[in-house]
Protein backbone atom coordinates (compact mmCIF):
# COMPACT_ATOMS: atom_id res chain seq x y z
CA UNK A 1 0.00 0.00 0.00
CA UNK A 2 1.10 3.46 -1.24
CA UNK A 3 -0.75 6.43 0.33
CA UNK A 4 0.20 9.99 0.28
CA UNK A 5 -0.94 13.63 1.77
CA UNK A 6 0.30 17.04 1.87
CA UNK A 7 0.61 18.96 5.27
CA UNK A 8 0.81 22.60 5.37
CA UNK A 9 2.17 24.26 8.23
CA UNK A 10 2.10 27.90 9.21
CA UNK A 11 5.43 29.48 10.80
CA UNK A 12 6.00 32.51 12.25
CA UNK A 13 9.29 32.75 10.52
CA UNK A 14 12.80 31.36 12.11
CA UNK A 15 12.04 28.47 14.52
CA UNK A 16 11.80 24.67 15.03
CA UNK A 17 7.71 23.82 14.39
CA UNK A 18 7.04 20.42 15.76
CA UNK A 19 4.53 18.12 13.55
CA UNK A 20 5.24 14.60 15.27
CA UNK A 21 1.60 14.86 16.23
CA UNK A 22 0.17 15.65 12.79
CA UNK A 23 2.99 12.80 11.01
CA UNK A 24 1.60 10.32 13.88
CA UNK A 25 -2.15 10.43 13.24
CA UNK A 26 -2.05 10.16 9.84
CA UNK A 27 -0.32 7.11 10.15
CA UNK A 28 -2.54 5.93 12.76
CA UNK A 29 -5.54 6.71 10.60
CA UNK A 30 -4.07 4.60 7.42
CA UNK A 31 -4.08 1.34 9.58
CA UNK A 32 -0.55 0.19 8.52
CA UNK A 33 0.98 -1.69 10.87
CA UNK A 34 4.48 -2.50 9.30
CA UNK A 35 6.07 0.34 6.88
CA UNK A 36 7.89 3.33 6.32
CA UNK A 37 6.18 7.18 6.85
CA UNK A 38 8.68 9.21 4.49
CA UNK A 39 8.23 13.35 5.31
CA UNK A 40 9.71 15.41 2.53
CA UNK A 41 9.35 19.67 2.41
CA UNK A 42 8.78 21.33 -1.14
CA UNK A 43 10.95 24.51 -0.11
CA UNK A 44 14.73 25.22 0.12
CA UNK A 45 14.63 27.87 2.57
CA UNK A 46 13.22 25.58 5.01
CA UNK A 47 13.89 22.18 5.98
CA UNK A 48 13.11 18.97 8.13
CA UNK A 49 14.99 17.71 11.59
CA UNK A 50 14.51 15.14 14.00
CA UNK A 51 15.82 16.03 17.45
CA UNK A 52 14.88 16.41 21.43
CA UNK A 53 11.78 17.11 21.90
CA UNK A 54 12.25 17.70 26.10
CA UNK A 55 14.45 20.64 26.49
CA UNK A 56 13.09 23.63 24.58
CA UNK A 57 16.80 25.39 25.06
CA UNK A 58 18.23 22.64 22.66
CA UNK A 59 15.87 24.12 19.83
CA UNK A 60 16.99 27.96 21.26
CA UNK A 61 21.05 26.61 20.81
CA UNK A 62 20.22 25.07 17.39
CA UNK A 63 18.90 28.12 16.06
CA UNK A 64 21.81 29.97 17.55
CA UNK A 65 24.48 27.47 16.24
CA UNK A 66 22.85 27.65 12.88
CA UNK A 67 22.70 31.52 12.88
CA UNK A 68 26.40 31.72 13.36
CA UNK A 69 27.41 28.69 10.81
CA UNK A 70 25.71 30.42 7.89
CA UNK A 71 25.24 33.95 9.07
CA UNK A 72 23.66 36.85 6.54
CA UNK A 73 25.91 39.38 5.57
CA UNK A 74 27.66 40.84 2.24
CA UNK A 75 29.69 38.33 1.16
CA UNK A 76 27.33 36.03 -0.56
CA UNK A 77 26.35 36.53 -4.44
CA UNK A 78 22.40 35.73 -3.97
CA UNK A 79 20.96 38.75 -2.14
CA UNK A 80 17.93 39.42 -4.75
CA UNK A 81 15.26 37.39 -2.02
CA UNK A 82 16.47 39.41 0.66
CA UNK A 83 19.87 38.92 3.16
CA UNK A 84 17.99 35.75 5.14
CA UNK A 85 17.42 34.04 2.01
CA UNK A 86 21.35 32.32 1.17
CA UNK A 87 21.63 31.99 4.65
CA UNK A 88 18.57 30.12 4.79
CA UNK A 89 19.21 27.74 1.57
CA UNK A 90 22.63 26.87 3.39
CA UNK A 91 20.30 25.47 6.62
CA UNK A 92 18.81 23.69 4.53
CA UNK A 93 21.71 21.95 2.42
CA UNK A 94 23.37 20.92 6.21
CA UNK A 95 19.99 19.56 7.57
CA UNK A 96 17.12 17.45 5.57
CA UNK A 97 15.02 17.87 3.03
CA UNK A 98 13.39 14.31 3.90
CA UNK A 99 13.20 12.08 6.64
CA UNK A 100 12.22 8.74 6.96
CA UNK A 101 10.60 6.93 9.59
CA UNK A 102 9.98 2.75 10.47
CA UNK A 103 6.65 1.96 11.24
CA UNK A 104 5.87 -0.38 13.94
CA UNK A 105 2.88 -2.28 15.38
CA UNK A 106 1.08 0.87 13.68
CA UNK A 107 3.12 3.25 15.50
CA UNK A 108 6.22 6.11 14.41
CA UNK A 109 9.19 4.21 15.46
CA UNK A 110 10.87 7.24 16.80
CA UNK A 111 12.88 7.12 20.59
CA UNK A 112 11.26 8.45 23.76
CA UNK A 113 13.15 11.98 23.35
CA UNK A 114 12.62 12.64 19.35
CA UNK A 115 10.67 15.04 18.03
CA UNK A 116 9.89 15.28 14.01
CA UNK A 117 10.71 19.46 13.29
CA UNK A 118 10.21 21.53 10.25
CA UNK A 119 13.23 24.39 10.62
CA UNK A 120 11.62 27.42 9.31
CA UNK A 121 15.18 29.63 8.45
CA UNK A 122 13.58 32.13 6.52
CA UNK A 123 12.76 35.81 9.67
CA UNK A 124 9.26 35.96 8.54
CA UNK A 125 6.10 33.66 9.01
CA UNK A 126 5.96 31.26 6.47
CA UNK A 127 2.96 28.47 4.76
CA UNK A 128 5.10 25.73 4.12
CA UNK A 129 4.16 21.78 2.60
CA UNK A 130 5.09 19.07 3.77
CA UNK A 131 4.60 15.85 1.45
CA UNK A 132 3.79 12.81 3.84
CA UNK A 133 4.03 9.23 1.76
CA UNK A 134 3.35 5.68 4.18
CA UNK A 135 4.45 2.53 2.26
CA UNK A 136 3.55 -0.68 4.29
CA UNK A 137 1.11 -3.37 4.72
CA UNK B 1 6.21 -3.14 -7.58
CA UNK B 2 10.43 -2.27 -6.81
CA UNK B 3 12.20 -1.14 -9.26
CA UNK B 4 16.32 -0.64 -10.12
CA UNK B 5 18.50 1.48 -12.51
CA UNK B 6 21.58 3.10 -12.04
CA UNK B 7 22.57 6.48 -13.64
CA UNK B 8 26.31 7.33 -14.25
CA UNK B 9 27.16 10.79 -14.46
CA UNK B 10 30.20 13.03 -15.67
CA UNK B 11 31.42 15.46 -13.45
CA UNK B 12 33.41 18.49 -14.37
CA UNK B 13 34.97 18.70 -11.06
CA UNK B 14 33.96 20.60 -8.05
CA UNK B 15 29.87 22.02 -8.96
CA UNK B 16 26.63 21.25 -8.58
CA UNK B 17 25.07 18.94 -11.83
CA UNK B 18 21.58 18.73 -12.16
CA UNK B 19 19.38 15.32 -12.34
CA UNK B 20 16.32 16.44 -11.81
CA UNK B 21 15.37 15.38 -15.35
CA UNK B 22 16.76 12.30 -15.37
CA UNK B 23 15.04 11.05 -12.11
CA UNK B 24 11.77 12.49 -13.67
CA UNK B 25 11.67 10.68 -16.72
CA UNK B 26 12.75 7.43 -15.53
CA UNK B 27 9.68 7.68 -13.10
CA UNK B 28 7.45 8.70 -15.82
CA UNK B 29 8.52 5.76 -18.17
CA UNK B 30 7.51 3.07 -14.74
CA UNK B 31 3.93 4.09 -14.99
CA UNK B 32 3.81 4.70 -11.33
CA UNK B 33 1.47 7.00 -10.45
CA UNK B 34 1.90 6.80 -6.30
CA UNK B 35 5.43 5.82 -4.45
CA UNK B 36 8.52 6.69 -3.75
CA UNK B 37 11.95 7.34 -5.67
CA UNK B 38 14.86 7.15 -3.68
CA UNK B 39 18.66 8.41 -5.01
CA UNK B 40 21.65 7.19 -4.03
CA UNK B 41 25.13 8.41 -4.81
CA UNK B 42 27.75 5.01 -4.71
CA UNK B 43 30.86 7.51 -3.37
CA UNK B 44 32.11 9.52 -0.38
CA UNK B 45 33.70 12.50 -2.11
CA UNK B 46 30.84 13.25 -4.06
CA UNK B 47 27.41 13.51 -2.32
CA UNK B 48 23.66 14.43 -3.14
CA UNK B 49 21.68 17.83 -2.68
CA UNK B 50 17.88 19.21 -2.97
CA UNK B 51 18.06 22.94 -3.89
CA UNK B 52 17.35 26.13 -5.53
CA UNK B 53 16.75 25.43 -9.67
CA UNK B 54 16.34 29.60 -10.34
CA UNK B 55 19.01 31.26 -9.24
CA UNK B 56 22.88 30.28 -10.29
CA UNK B 57 24.11 32.38 -7.78
CA UNK B 58 22.67 30.11 -5.24
CA UNK B 59 25.01 27.51 -6.57
CA UNK B 60 28.15 29.71 -6.35
CA UNK B 61 27.30 30.42 -2.93
CA UNK B 62 26.31 26.91 -1.88
CA UNK B 63 29.93 25.79 -3.39
CA UNK B 64 32.22 28.95 -1.94
CA UNK B 65 30.07 27.86 1.39
CA UNK B 66 31.33 24.33 1.71
CA UNK B 67 34.86 25.06 0.40
CA UNK B 68 35.31 27.45 3.49
CA UNK B 69 33.62 25.48 6.22
CA UNK B 70 35.82 21.91 5.05
CA UNK B 71 38.89 23.68 3.15
CA UNK B 72 42.00 22.13 2.51
CA UNK B 73 45.13 22.24 3.77
CA UNK B 74 48.13 20.40 6.13
CA UNK B 75 45.63 19.88 9.15
CA UNK B 76 43.75 16.33 7.97
CA UNK B 77 45.57 12.72 8.89
CA UNK B 78 43.96 11.38 5.90
CA UNK B 79 46.29 12.81 2.65
CA UNK B 80 47.54 10.12 0.43
CA UNK B 81 44.78 10.72 -1.79
CA UNK B 82 45.05 14.45 -2.31
CA UNK B 83 44.86 17.84 -0.20
CA UNK B 84 41.05 17.86 -1.93
CA UNK B 85 39.97 14.41 -0.54
CA UNK B 86 39.38 14.76 2.88
CA UNK B 87 37.30 17.88 2.88
CA UNK B 88 35.29 16.00 0.12
CA UNK B 89 34.45 13.29 2.65
CA UNK B 90 33.31 16.38 4.88
CA UNK B 91 31.03 18.15 2.74
CA UNK B 92 29.87 14.40 1.93
CA UNK B 93 29.35 14.07 5.50
CA UNK B 94 27.34 17.38 5.78
CA UNK B 95 25.15 17.01 2.76
CA UNK B 96 23.41 13.92 1.92
CA UNK B 97 24.11 10.37 0.29
CA UNK B 98 20.91 9.57 -0.55
CA UNK B 99 17.16 11.41 -0.93
CA UNK B 100 13.82 10.47 -1.17
CA UNK B 101 10.97 11.81 -3.31
CA UNK B 102 7.32 11.07 -3.08
CA UNK B 103 5.56 10.35 -6.46
CA UNK B 104 2.20 11.40 -6.75
CA UNK B 105 -0.34 11.42 -10.03
CA UNK B 106 2.95 10.11 -11.47
CA UNK B 107 5.04 13.16 -11.30
CA UNK B 108 8.21 13.76 -8.46
CA UNK B 109 6.30 15.78 -5.57
CA UNK B 110 9.09 18.38 -5.39
CA UNK B 111 8.24 21.99 -4.95
CA UNK B 112 8.34 25.00 -7.91
CA UNK B 113 12.10 25.82 -6.95
CA UNK B 114 13.57 22.56 -6.41
CA UNK B 115 16.14 20.41 -8.02
CA UNK B 116 17.83 17.50 -7.55
CA UNK B 117 21.65 18.05 -7.87
CA UNK B 118 25.00 15.81 -7.78
CA UNK B 119 27.65 18.01 -5.96
CA UNK B 120 30.83 17.06 -6.42
CA UNK B 121 33.45 17.70 -4.18
CA UNK B 122 36.34 16.79 -6.09
CA UNK B 123 38.50 19.13 -8.03
CA UNK B 124 38.64 16.80 -11.21
CA UNK B 125 36.09 15.49 -13.37
CA UNK B 126 34.65 12.46 -12.51
CA UNK B 127 32.40 9.15 -12.97
CA UNK B 128 29.86 9.04 -10.56
CA UNK B 129 27.00 6.52 -10.32
CA UNK B 130 23.70 6.71 -8.86
CA UNK B 131 21.29 4.30 -8.13
CA UNK B 132 17.56 4.93 -8.63
CA UNK B 133 15.15 3.45 -6.48
CA UNK B 134 11.23 3.35 -6.88
CA UNK B 135 8.37 1.57 -5.29
CA UNK B 136 5.22 2.61 -6.04
CA UNK B 137 1.71 1.41 -7.70
CA UNK C 1 6.68 -7.32 1.97
CA UNK C 2 7.62 -4.75 4.64
CA UNK C 3 10.16 -6.08 7.57
CA UNK C 4 11.90 -4.16 10.48
CA UNK C 5 14.17 -5.55 13.19
CA UNK C 6 15.99 -3.50 16.14
CA UNK C 7 19.67 -3.58 15.99
CA UNK C 8 21.25 -2.70 19.34
CA UNK C 9 25.04 -1.77 19.28
CA UNK C 10 27.30 -0.88 22.34
CA UNK C 11 29.38 2.25 21.55
CA UNK C 12 32.62 3.12 23.12
CA UNK C 13 32.23 6.60 23.65
CA UNK C 14 32.85 9.25 20.86
CA UNK C 15 33.71 6.95 17.54
CA UNK C 16 32.37 5.96 14.51
CA UNK C 17 30.99 2.01 14.67
CA UNK C 18 30.71 -0.09 11.49
CA UNK C 19 27.26 -1.72 11.14
CA UNK C 20 27.53 -2.56 7.72
CA UNK C 21 27.91 -6.40 7.89
CA UNK C 22 24.79 -5.94 10.93
CA UNK C 23 22.88 -4.42 8.34
CA UNK C 24 23.92 -6.68 4.81
CA UNK C 25 23.31 -9.62 6.62
CA UNK C 26 19.93 -9.20 8.06
CA UNK C 27 18.93 -8.30 3.86
CA UNK C 28 20.57 -11.50 2.69
CA UNK C 29 18.68 -13.61 4.96
CA UNK C 30 15.31 -11.72 4.12
CA UNK C 31 15.63 -13.52 0.84
CA UNK C 32 14.44 -10.21 -0.50
CA UNK C 33 16.30 -9.09 -4.09
CA UNK C 34 15.03 -5.91 -4.95
CA UNK C 35 13.99 -3.50 -2.97
CA UNK C 36 15.27 -0.37 -0.10
CA UNK C 37 16.77 -0.99 3.32
CA UNK C 38 16.23 1.69 5.51
CA UNK C 39 17.82 2.70 9.11
CA UNK C 40 16.58 4.73 11.63
CA UNK C 41 18.90 5.77 14.88
CA UNK C 42 16.54 6.42 17.75
CA UNK C 43 18.67 9.04 19.57
CA UNK C 44 19.20 12.78 18.73
CA UNK C 45 23.23 12.69 20.29
CA UNK C 46 24.27 9.91 18.27
CA UNK C 47 23.41 9.47 14.46
CA UNK C 48 24.64 7.49 11.02
CA UNK C 49 26.79 7.95 8.18
CA UNK C 50 27.90 6.32 5.07
CA UNK C 51 31.36 7.13 4.80
CA UNK C 52 34.61 5.81 3.25
CA UNK C 53 35.46 2.31 5.14
CA UNK C 54 38.95 1.66 3.79
CA UNK C 55 41.59 4.36 5.40
CA UNK C 56 41.00 4.91 9.14
CA UNK C 57 42.58 8.41 9.31
CA UNK C 58 39.45 9.10 7.22
CA UNK C 59 38.03 8.78 10.63
CA UNK C 60 39.83 10.28 12.81
CA UNK C 61 39.61 13.38 10.11
CA UNK C 62 35.46 13.52 10.72
CA UNK C 63 35.43 13.45 14.55
CA UNK C 64 38.09 16.13 14.81
CA UNK C 65 36.04 18.57 12.57
CA UNK C 66 33.05 18.10 13.79
CA UNK C 67 34.46 18.77 17.60
CA UNK C 68 35.96 21.81 15.83
CA UNK C 69 32.95 22.82 14.33
CA UNK C 70 30.59 22.09 17.43
CA UNK C 71 32.89 22.47 20.83
CA UNK C 72 31.66 21.96 24.05
CA UNK C 73 31.74 25.47 25.65
CA UNK C 74 30.31 27.54 28.28
CA UNK C 75 28.02 29.42 26.05
CA UNK C 76 25.11 26.53 25.54
CA UNK C 77 21.62 27.10 27.11
CA UNK C 78 21.18 23.40 27.69
CA UNK C 79 23.66 22.49 29.83
CA UNK C 80 21.87 20.35 32.08
CA UNK C 81 22.72 16.70 31.01
CA UNK C 82 26.82 17.47 30.80
CA UNK C 83 28.81 19.57 28.32
CA UNK C 84 29.07 17.02 25.96
CA UNK C 85 25.58 16.73 25.45
CA UNK C 86 24.44 20.16 23.67
CA UNK C 87 27.48 19.35 20.89
CA UNK C 88 26.37 16.15 20.44
CA UNK C 89 22.94 17.31 19.22
CA UNK C 90 24.36 19.83 16.61
CA UNK C 91 26.69 16.85 15.21
CA UNK C 92 23.28 14.66 15.16
CA UNK C 93 21.43 17.71 13.48
CA UNK C 94 24.13 18.09 10.95
CA UNK C 95 24.49 14.05 10.13
CA UNK C 96 21.73 11.65 9.74
CA UNK C 97 18.98 10.23 11.54
CA UNK C 98 18.04 8.08 8.85
CA UNK C 99 19.47 6.04 6.02
CA UNK C 100 18.55 4.03 2.70
CA UNK C 101 20.36 2.22 0.76
CA UNK C 102 19.14 0.06 -2.36
CA UNK C 103 19.12 -3.57 -2.61
CA UNK C 104 19.90 -4.64 -6.08
CA UNK C 105 20.49 -8.86 -6.58
CA UNK C 106 19.63 -9.54 -2.72
CA UNK C 107 22.46 -7.68 -1.79
CA UNK C 108 23.08 -3.43 -0.48
CA UNK C 109 23.93 -1.18 -3.58
CA UNK C 110 26.92 0.50 -1.78
CA UNK C 111 29.58 1.75 -3.49
CA UNK C 112 33.35 -0.28 -3.05
CA UNK C 113 34.62 2.46 -0.35
CA UNK C 114 31.26 2.87 1.41
CA UNK C 115 30.59 1.62 4.80
CA UNK C 116 27.50 2.35 7.00
CA UNK C 117 28.45 3.44 10.58
CA UNK C 118 27.03 4.27 13.74
CA UNK C 119 28.18 7.75 14.81
CA UNK C 120 28.85 8.16 18.64
CA UNK C 121 28.72 11.85 19.61
CA UNK C 122 28.75 11.35 23.44
CA UNK C 123 32.13 10.69 25.80
CA UNK C 124 30.83 8.26 27.50
CA UNK C 125 29.86 4.55 26.21
CA UNK C 126 26.27 4.29 25.31
CA UNK C 127 23.89 1.54 23.94
CA UNK C 128 22.37 2.64 21.01
CA UNK C 129 19.32 1.27 18.83
CA UNK C 130 18.83 1.14 14.77
CA UNK C 131 15.54 0.31 13.53
CA UNK C 132 15.94 -1.80 10.05
CA UNK C 133 13.32 -1.70 7.79
CA UNK C 134 13.08 -3.48 5.04
CA UNK C 135 10.93 -3.01 1.36
CA UNK C 136 10.97 -5.31 -1.05
CA UNK C 137 10.25 -8.72 -3.45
Amino acid sequence: MHRTTVLAIDTPGRSLVEVTREAGSWVAESGVTTGLLTLFIRHTSASLLIQENAAPEVQDDLIAFFEKLAPEGPHYAHDSEGPDDMPAHLKAALTQTHLAIPVIDGRLALGTWQGIYLFEHRRRPHRREIVLHLAGE
